[in-house]
């Protein structure tokens, strides 16, 4: 059994459904729905990681690390598309209320303004929330703006699709389980960690990059976060390409395992982009053996003698 | 004329009181309130940066550099702090029906299960939405969590406060204005840009790194953003401590503007905490100008004779 | 009147010779002749800096630092190339008695075997003093291996040239005068310095290079060299390309002025091989221009108002 | 049987007598006495490696990675002290003819001004040469400035010691052999190696310290050497704390041999001066041991089941 963070229809629920078609439970916070994983109530959970239009994102990396250790075994993202729906086949001239989450209204402002300069826009909990009240046959209301998914939840009409006015957004979604093996490598992997730093000072972000980049490892997201402890400090949450079963990203996370006080590995899994990073020069697994190869030759056994 | 990203009663709302207690316009976006300023139907506009409740975010840092240039000028940090608010004095375990932001009762549910763990929690809009509903006469509704400014608005009665399940949380706000004279220095300041990478290579950030690091300069924030033309395309938004008329600061800020193909700076301005950087050996004005006065002088005017 | 680290007839002398076609002073060490350029007695001296074949080397960068400031003003790059010299035109085979300096007779070892493997070698003080003792009419020796200066300066017949085994090498040389306008740019041109590092840490050499590197500057030579104060402390001797009136110099310079103890600049001068280096993007004089008129422009006039 | 660059009565001799009383084969030439190494005519060889009085060091870092490998065993420091020796006990007013080294003339400048005034002082080919012509019973110098090894070998008396200029100058020495098992740890040792760098570009030095720096290696030599291949071009002498024995030392040489197109690894020995470095946090090998414990933990066995 899956979790994820709810309620139905949302896109968090649309990124559950490219993984599993299985039931699954929703759960309303992020927390709640990692305590789950936790408990051993759910296998795994799909919850928000970046630029989610529903919210629950910076929330996640800071449950992440509380409480005991979970591990991310999936990255899924999904376009961020809204469509309008209805109960039925309607005309957009008949809309005249429209209920819709204030981020979705934000985002769709302009098509809302143009294709339906006369309706009335209502704000709701959120936009599957929307959609079920629309779903309801005395509803008020004639429409709602929503993910995809709730409109089939909810055996909508979809009167327009991807009516967001910047199309080609995206949202990220991790799918999180228990520690365990860590999935294979594909080649097209990503790791992701939370870096803490021994003390405030303008080096200790260098100090923590160099031991990626001298053994060529990429980052494809940093970002610092004030740490809760003590104020005025920071850690670094980092996202890398590679897998640490990649001989130059065990080494580099090694390296920081002794630099850093505290180091939360939260997992190594395969991209969703699929995109294969560029290994430099040096940088190989083939080149890492040669290396070790090379440095236990110096010690040669071959005896000098008079 | 102030501006701020509303509804009335958010802590968006309660940060801008932080500011002036003049009337000012809620728009019901951050662009909205940006473009406000662009316009100059306000003079500036408070807009959530950090890790605020009621969302609206990562919008900001995009929306500040779409569009035409705005300034940063002041920056504003609260308490993320909570309470109940109802019509009028009640007992808590008269309490049947609450109505709240998601992102709010999952941030209070400990307090909600064991103090009113027979209340029904459902979910509004938005905090101030919920405070406004519970002060109409004739609501079904008994209480409302939301901020305190959302509860004096509507007049309602406090009946707890700090209700939150982990104290000591802040959020942070901007207050942007349109480009003109910086603020003046105080010693205490911050400033915010986003610098944008040649290409993407592993050393990229190192050398922005650089560029602060070799003048002495700390950062206390760094996030890695998409780009938005390119796929696979990083950019960087920094803020650094210090202002663009310390010594240490216009140095580095001339050398990303060499480094990368576009740097947005958004501004130079007063932090909210007072805490003035400590300034390492060589990198005062003072000693900025003794180093530039050491180098003209290497030149000099007494001309070597046979 | 100019000077050079004698005797007649030594590498250094040829140096000179590209200089100038007067009468110098030989001086008997190169602190004696770095003091002659101090005193007065000599407007400029010549003394060996890199790979000389008669040694002073070492001591040269020791001496240019100590005592009263002096500049390298010029720049002079030799092959080292040995000839056999004798008094009259002899057959190789009729050679039995060769004098020279213990160097020389190292480096030209494998051709003394092939072409005189009969004679006997003879170390001198000098190669000069070889040639001069063979110039002699009642000298034992029969031919010197010495510079082609030293064979020409004591009348001698060439037997043979380009004699050493390894050609291709050479050995530079600088030519010093007291401080004064720096000699202009000609955009192929080497900054000398010695900086100091402020403690013996693993990391001030990196932050040494840094400077340079930050503001796009290549070293085309660095050396460790123990101070003579503190046991165990280092600084180090630099050869960077560019001059101190390029923008990018002289903001390196300003920086090592400031994170640094003591920095010796000892001078900026047309490189001897007049190669012109590659300019990185950024850091050309105009770009450094551009970046600060950036800079100040942050600072717009137009006042916001409401 | 034991090697040394000669002649007899060198400082170079005098350091091999602090490895070996046994009778010793001088060599006229550094790569004569490598050779010797090599072909197996001596065990091993002492030759001069920084600030010798006699010459013949930079000529020691080409010999020593040219032709087949050899491996520094060892690091001899000795004070560079000079002597004032006669054939008999003598008053220092009655010295008219000295004889001595021009560079141990240069060294002693100011004692011989102080103490023989109206001394003549003649060039010899070297001090030792000088020493063993004053022991001559029918020569015509009254005494020879040198080493007091040649001092004692020619039977000599010392009329004066300590005499140079500037007291506290040492010169280092190196024990080469040929390649085998590598010395054993003392906790206090030196790496030399030569590293090639890929490209003449101003990062690649840096990226050279890095691969020391990230994993807390000190360099405590470091000399940027042109290469003979490339016009142009420059590899690196270093000398490193710590033997190759040290996990961060065997990272290191690893990293290095990764991203340089060669490294020449001339030995692990223990330093003359028996300093042990201070190693930082995070870099011992019981440190190394737990991150890499770490990191293999990180792939936990335990399945995650549903």
């Amino acid at each position: 059994m899956l979790g994820y963070f709810g309620p139905k229809g949302t896109f968090t629920h649309q990124a559950l459904r490219t993984v599993s078609d299985d039931e699954a439970i929703a759960f309303p916070s992020v927390r709640a729905a990692l305590d789950a994983v936790r408990t051993g109530e759910v296998r795994a959970a799909v919850v928000p990681i970046e630029n989610s239009v529903e919210g629950g994102v910076s929330a996640t990396l800071d449950e992440l690390i509380a409480g005991s250790p979970l591990a991310i075994i999936g990255e899924i993202v999904i376009p961020v598309e809204f469509g309008l729906y209805a109960r039925e086949e309607l005309r957009l001239e008949d809309i005249r209320q429209v209920l819709t989450h204030g981020h979705a209204a934000a985002q769709c402002r302009e098509w809302l303004a143009t294709h339906l300069p006369n309706a009335n826009i209502t704000e709701a909990g959120s936009t599957a929330g929307a959609a079920a009240e629309v779903s309801r046959p005395d509803s008020h209301y004639d429409a709602a703006v929503s993910a995809r998914v709730a409109g089939r939840l909810y055996g909508l009409t979809e009167l327009a699709y991807q009516i967001e006015d910047n199309p080609g957004a995206v949202t990220r979604f991790v799918l999180v389980g228990r520690p365990g093996p860590l999935p294979g490598r594909t080649g097209a992997d990503k790791t992701t960690l939370v870096a803490y730093m021994r003390e405030d000072h303008s080096g200790a972000l260098l100090e923590i990059l160099q031991q990626f980049a001298v053994r060529g490892v990429n980052l494809s997201r940093i970002e610092s976060r004030p740490t809760k402890t003590t104020l005025g400090s920071y850690c670094f949450s980092i996202d890398a390409e590679g897998h640490a079963h990649d001989r130059r990203m065990a080494e580099a996370l090694e390296g920081l395992h002794r630099i850093c006080p505290t180091v939360h590995f939260l997992g190594s899994y395969p991209r969703a982009d699929k995109v294969r990073p560029s290994i430099g020069i040096g940088f190989s697994d083939a080149e890492f053996d040669e290396a070790s190869a090379w440095v236990q030759g110096l010690d040669r056994e071959t005896v000098t003698r008079d």
